[in-house]
């Protein structure tokens, strides 16, 4: 059976989670906890240099890291990664913005309140990831105003990269209410056959 | 024919004149001048709202962002990008590894060092790209020294992401030669057929 190492409460390892829920992919779940270095033990360090989840091995010892890449894997073949160039390509767009132009600011901001509390030490960058959040949510907002799902008329790996960590922007300080496009695409989301939701405790 | 716009300093816009330059792909060149904001342009905001280039436009006005997704897309149909899913997922992993965990160390110390000539008020942030630029370096080392190319047993994509700002990592203050392994595959790199130098005046 596959095998997920990973977090509960991190975004880019609930991508993986809902990706399995929507395809009724079954999967054993390892928990990591970061937040005690377990990602760098030596076995983990085995599997990813980059000491970094989530990480997947399958039955046949393939070992992938990356929650993008992750998903597209398992999604490949599915309606959720169709197999049109163009289509592919807007989905790895929409992937790559995530990863430099909106988890850097969404996440990482909801990582120094939820997971570390808002150290004082922290709180200077934590307001310099303000604008870098706003500018990826209006730019998601824009998108959404003319299209029901990131890329097509139908949900891709897209929607569920963006969907992560965007469902729970709050817990970082962003407030979504004037963002009525994105509001009504979560609720899209979570309307989903098989969807469930994150784990927040 | 294609429109690629670009700036010839930028690592990200060299992916796609590499691509191009392995694959044979003509295309016209427009240069957007990121330091005197030319990617804010209403012009190229229509294209990319996020601001930023490489933005490509095919013929037919297909229009695309983001380097590696624009890479992925030139290349697929070649040989840079293998139809096995096994092979993809691990070009996908290497091109989301180089987006979250190389780029914004390498490639941002070596725009504080090279276009902004190291501003009193950047020095700080340069020393704290240090740590992540090594640790990305000697991941990819250690993977080197076990395979030609990151990828299988030719170069595909992955080599081309990997390839832009790594090669100019010295411009950013980072010293390659104890990565001997990064250097051997720089040279099998600059040695395929079609490859030119990044222009760096």
């Amino acid at each position: 059976m596959l095998k997920i190492y990973g977090d509960y409460r991190s975004g880019n390892c609930f991508k993986i989670q809902l990706t399995c829920a929507l395809l009724n992919i079954e999967y054993e779940w390892i928990p990591i906890d970061i937040m005690r270095g377990e990602a760098s033990s030596e076995e983990m360090l085995a599997k990813n240099p980059n000491a970094k989840i989530p990480v997947i091995e399958c039955d046949d010892g393939f070992v992938l890291t990356e929650s993008n890449a992750i998903i597209n894997y398992l999604a490949s073949n599915s309606a959720l990664y169709p197999t049109d160039s163009k289509a592919i390509a807007k989905i790895q767009q929409w992937q790559f913005f995530e990863q430099y132009s909106h988890e850097p600011y969404i996440a990482v901001a909801r990582f120094i309140k939820l997971y570390q509390g808002m150290p004082e030490s922290r709180i200077e960058e934590f307001n310099t990831k303000r604008s870098g959040g706003l500018k990826a949510l209006s730019i998601m907002n824009s998108h959404l105003l003319e299209s029901k799902y990131f890329v097509g008329d139908s949900p891709t790996t897209a929607d569920i990269t963006l969907y992560a960590y965007t469902h729970v922007a709050h817990q970082g300080g962003f407030d979504l209410s004037k963002f009525t496009a994105i509001l009504n695409w979560i609720d899209r989301i979570r309307a989903l056959p098989g969807y469930h939701d994150m784990r927040t405790d």
